[in-house]
């Protein structure tokens, strides 16, 4: 009656960030953001809908998950039984392709394999635009990991006009370096962080407002393949988004002061002439916009500065794949 | 005919800061502020108008100034020389009280003694009101360093109403740590940061609308002597006032990765049950507000973290002073 069905999703690292809610059931977005699909950090996940399952079960890299992990994902197959109109318990499988220890943050490649591989084993056909939507509900940047390259997530003002489009593939040579601050001290996660600076930081508003004008800015500067403006206005939103954090009652930060060094280090090398640019998400990790011509350069000075197995890379993903056929 | 005249101007550190001007030329803020003068960081300067010179001169420390140095204390005499309607040249001598190599910039002491000292070898007598006004024109922060104690520098609208007050003697147990993050690399002097942030940040608006409220609450805190309060305002208005600048184009911070440190840190002692808050102004060096109380067991630990040379400490200092008859 059901298929299992398996999905591979690409991770994003948005160029222009989302950061705040206007809607919290819904994740609606208080800005558009825009981001980079990543060829490296992916995520494969399988689900099978299945009568003879008495509750839903979820294994994250072959580890029976509970508590707060398993409810994140039964939202999300909540909202795929409701638009299939069936009351099956599912089993889904998934495995997070990040290289060891990274600490990079996978919600988007997650969700996004999951909304993927639910909606296909219920027997939903999505076109990606209805994917996008869905991906949204279970984790908000996981709306743009449908696409590869560069993608818009339109915030829209609710639940059908709030979903991801993509812009460019950006396959001209474009690369992304991690610098792994390997501290396990993430104390405040993306959602509450955001929303803990939603109702108490003075800067949110303007940070929307101008985020919006940011992307705008960031769409002609692709069109126009314009790194270095590309560079410059992905190294603003993260700056401008970690000071609204800074606002906050409390203020916090997701900086460490080895994020810090990073930055002034990646700022450094273009001191020194190499094209490139920093940006951070809510963690410590730092990650550095390339172009591919520099990559071997750039990656032996961040190797020798921060040691090897502290440096990732990654070239830009594609679009969401079914990969079922790959199911043994 | 003219009397050399010389004061003693102690430095202030704001609790709740002073960012951004609404008039470059007069030096008129905006927002309110309230700080702390303090007994061990000082300036001494005297001011003797002399007929016989042909020209200002000025020594600071012993040594001949030129350039932008002479000219800033040029702009104070000229003032100076306006209101009393004299054209005499005068020899500025000024001594820093400041332990060796702090890099603790010394603008609000310097200016508010030689404000003091140029006008009263100028024949004028300024009451502190007035003095007050005329520090500030030297530097925005000189204006505080007329009274001891806590103190606030009412932003007013014009020349006429811009001026500090005193707003309790804090003699009560305050006291200040400095931890000097030793880096001979401020990039951004303070008056430019203040004024590319307000050029530029969509933050600004907000940063001054909400620290004029934050004044106000400051005021209330210590009315009531509540410590705590004012330790987590102060820390409120450093952590959203280096938010600002993270909103600039570019962005540019003043925290170093050893601020970040050394901000953490504070914090940290903060869960283990002492009473101290962080603040940071337009360098690397990071301030401790503490209470005299826990003087010698934070200290031992700042010492620890930091080395003893760069720990200094300071209680609260009193009201700018004529000094005219330590004159040898």
């Amino acid at each position: 009656m059901f298929e299992k069905r398996k999905v591979r999703a690409h991770t994003n690292i948005a160029l222009i960030k989302y950061w705040g809610k206007a809607d919290e059931e819904y994740i609606i977005p208080l800005n558009s953001s825009l981001s980079l699909t990543l060829n490296d950090l992916y995520a494969e996940t399988s689900v099978l809908f299945d009568p003879a399952l008495d509750q839903d079960t979820f294994y994250l890299d072959g580890e029976k998950q509970n508590g707060s992990s398993l409810k994140k994902v039964q939202h999300v197959l909540d909202l795929v039984r409701q638009q299939a109109d069936i009351e099956v318990k599912a089993r889904v499988d998934s495995q997070n392709f990040v290289p060891t220890a990274a600490g990079l943050a996978s919600s988007a490649s997650g969700m996004a394999a999951l909304a993927a591989s639910a909606s296909l084993a219920a027997g939903l056909d999505l076109d990606k635009k209805d994917l996008s939507r869905l991906a949204r509900r279970g984790s908000g940047s996981a709306s743009r990991s449908i696409y590869g390259g560069l993608v818009q997530w339109q915030k829209g003002s609710n639940d059908a006009d709030s979903y991801a489009i993509p812009i460019d593939p950006a396959d001209w040579g474009l690369g992304m370096y991690f610098i792994l601050i390997n501290k396990e001290q993430k104390k405040v996660s993306s959602r509450s962080g955001m929303k803990q600076t939603v109702e108490t930081s003075p800067y949110i508003e303007e940070w929307a407002r101008t985020t919006d004008e940011d992307v705008e800015k960031m769409k002609e500067a692709i069109a126009q393949r314009d790194f270095t403006q590309m560079g410059l206005l992905m190294e603003r939103s993260a700056s401008k988004m970690h000071a609204t954090t800074l606002g906050a009652i409390e203020p916090f930060t997701y900086l460490l002061p080895e994020s810090l060094h990073a930055i002034q280090f990646v700022q450094a090398l273009r001191q020194k002439g190499f094209d490139c640019y920093f940006t951070m998400d809510a963690g410590p990790n730092v990650k550095v916009l390339i172009k591919e011509e520099q990559k071997a350069a750039i990656g032996q000075l961040l190797q020798e500065e921060f040691g090897p197995d502290k440096i990732l890379y990654s070239d830009v993903g594609p679009d969401i794949q079914d990969i079922t056929n790959e199911l043994g």
